[in-house]
């Protein structure tokens, strides 16, 4: 069983291709809910989806989010009522979040309600939310204490970033399977997600971190800077906002206690030592993931580092 | 003030020419809420929608529901998921449900949830849920007890009709500002809507049919029968079913101890002494609405019977 840490667009390309060179059946994915958010009464869990419909195959791949072809005529109506509406919704998927907020109004946690839509969908692929409690990453701006999609959304990105919280994180649990599949792993990687946002939320949640160190499933973190930029989103700023350097090696330095190897981008070669430095396995591949054939080389070039990894023993 | 007791798509229709002859702000619409139904932890209100998107003039003129240039991409989307979407509802039309729930869930009643909704599309005409509590109408068919939607929609109104229940009827109060709009108002007007499921249900809430005996307001109903016949929906079967002659006399009998007038459709003249015989001034008119003309000439007609019968007092 291969268990992936994602985050949301970043993650779901590196996904998309892992899909394709490794049984479906044999891959859990544990989602980033921090950047979960309460719209007009709806539960929306944007990383759970973009995940979701990427593997589904019903991603709008331009935008890397939402459902490809779809109109957007709730939104237009809610702007009739004049509200707003600052946060992107489709009409398709719409049906998820209608669906996931009747679901959980029921009863069901957020891991069933995700299972169902995920069985709904014929996914196969396991997806697990990292907690089934509230979970909120907040950014602390120069404008004040901010919910993260407000932060990347509404506000997009604009906003001088001093400080990153996790609401919730204490009282967070991790959801049923996260402990269980992260220890019984044969490999783990971490896909090329924001670690600030995207990974340590998942890695904040009580026992998540603990039991990475304690895996004997080899660990890979998969970089999202190519060049020392992020390909798509806020990386930069929010490193910068945190008092970071932009680089792979501030990345591989937080992730240290419990990976056992860090891909780096060909355009940060010169990296590789530094890194190393870290007591990390660094490998040094083309991570840009233009198309389907850049996506399974990639996870193609992963589940052989992942062999070489168990081989070194 | 003019107080009206409506359905939903005829009532609509004669509403259309209403708001033209008549301050909008001396309207009161008391509408039926039998056919509300939670579909997908959605409060929908069938009847209310199709009068206030009729009043803010962005219905469906074909269909005479739902909201015109509508797209059905979350219906879609539903069908997707493999879930069953026989009741139509539009993706413009759901940002409508969406907030309608939204305010159920946050604490308002029926009653100030529709009066926000009316308020952000600017309709100045008072609509009122006949009332705030859960009231069914139900279908007893020769295949069950069901939903009136699911007999009306799901089913095509296809099946041998036994009965009509009220669910709730017992424990239904009018909502705020019914019984007093009833008892103040200038002139009441029963729409040419269903007399069993639309209008008996607006009846059936404690209070309201003592209120209309009671209030010094001239009472018109105008039929909504032309030729013997429905113009849309299946007031023949479910009057079959209930045993009644399918004529405007059965109708005007209904209403006869609460009416002053009832306005027969001129293909049904021979209808007139009749229905004289019970006791009600009967005028003739042609109640066909095809396009807006003629609503506006109906509704004209209307405030003139209404004028008749107060300087013959």
């Amino acid at each position: 069983m291969i268990v992936a840490l994602a985050g949301g667009v970043g993650a779901a390309r590196f996904i998309e291709g892992l899909v394709r060179v490794h049984p479906r059946e044999k891959i859990t994915i544990i989602v980033n809910t921090g950047d979960d958010i309460e719209l007009y009464g709806l539960h929306i869990s944007p990383d759970i989806d973009i995940i979701t419909y990427t593997i589904a195959g019903i991603v709008d791949k331009k935008k890397g989010w939402g459902i490809e072809d779809d109109s957007f005529n709730f939104l237009n109506m809610l702007k009739n009522y004049g509200i707003d509406t600052w946060f992107n919704i489709g009409d398709r998927d719409l049906a998820t979040h209608i669906i996931r907020t009747d679901f959980l109004r029921r009863g069901l946690t957020l891991s069933e309600a995700t299972e169902r839509l995920c069985k709904l969908l014929n996914l196969k692929v396991k997806i697990l939310p990292m907690s089934n409690e509230k979970f909120q990453t907040r950014i602390i701006t120069d404008r004040g204490n901010i919910h993260f999609q407000e932060y990347l959304v509404k506000r997009s990105s604009q906003d001088q970033v001093r400080d990153i919280l996790f609401e919730g994180e204490k009282k967070a649990k991790p959801a049923p399977g996260v402990i269980e599949s992260i220890l019984n792993a044969e490999l783990i990687i971490v896909c090329p997600s924001n670690p600030l946002v995207s990974i340590r939320t998942i890695l904040s949640v009580d026992g998540i971190e603990k039991a990475l160190k304690e895996t004997k499933a080899k660990t890979i973190s998969i970089t999202p800077l190519i060049g020392g930029s992020p390909v798509k989103g806020p990386l930069d700023k929010l490193m910068k906002g945190m008092g970071l350097e932009v680089s792979s090696f501030s990345i591989a330095n937080i992730y240290k206690d419990f990976i056992d190897a860090f891909v780096l981008d060909v355009t940060d070669r010169d990296l590789k030592e530094k890194i190393e430095s870290l007591g990390i396995d660094v490998y040094v591949i083309d991570t840009l993931m233009k198309g389907l054939k850049e996506k399974i080389q990639i996870a193609e070039n992963i589940l052989r580092i992942g062999d070489e990894l168990k081989r070194e023993e």
